[in-house]
């Protein structure tokens, strides 16, 4: 069971076009692609950075969860991903401190991951995402 | 001219101790130490992730921009930092570009770094921070 890196920095966008600018054509970071993810309600820009990506959000819409983040907080960074080995032992290890992880298993994310996110409630207001290849 | 890996991802923390046992004990994180900046007025934690750093922020006094971010905003992330080559060269293509820079020059960091900041209204609320090895 450890953490092996950053996967991603995941940032609410209200406009992936200038955020594309910014990232691209003036930091000069490899745009890899982008993904939908429909139960999200969000498009994916993903942007290498070394061994870890920024991972840039669109909303589908107002009501999805990173739509009402924007709308409360505003454009910027969203969260943070920790790709890691034995996501279920982190699972139970959370449990055991009492920290809230926000569903009941591991969901599928992009890049065929299994995920799950910790509650900012329980990290000191970091919305933390802990990620695992599927095997 | 070109981003080489995330540097760290910043943390504004009300409580480095509650932070230490999050990223040291239950997600295993190894703690490096930690580095007072009198100029910015925060003492910073460091916990290794690959070849990144997650660093915590304390702020020293409720005036130090840490400080008022936490009253402004509550505890999370506060910043994002890539390591580049060539900052100096990134400084004249930002400044092009017509981006906000939030110093004249490039000023000393921490670990031995120069580092500028890019402001958020430049970035779509993302408070960028970019670093390069004094030589």
């Amino acid at each position: 069971m450890r953490v092996k890196k950053i996967s991603h920095v995941a940032i609410a966008s209200e406009d992936p076009d200038q955020a594309k600018l910014l990232y691209e054509d003036i930091l000069g970071l490899n745009f890899t692609g982008s993904e939908a993810i429909e139960r999200e309600g969000i498009t994916t820009y993903f942007y290498e950075v070394g061994e870890s990506n920024i991972e840039v959000l669109e909303a589908l819409s107002k009501e999805s969860p990173v739509g009402k983040f924007l709308i409360k907080r505003g454009a910027g960074i969203h969260h943070i991903a920790l790709e890691v080995e034995d996501l279920d032992g982190y699972v139970v290890k959370l449990r055991e401190a009492g920290i809230t992880i926000m569903s009941e298993e591991p969901l599928p994310g992009a890049h065929g991951m299994r995920i799950i996110f910790i509650h900012p409630k329980s990290t000191g207001g970091v919305l933390i995402e802990l990620s695992e290849k599927m095997e």
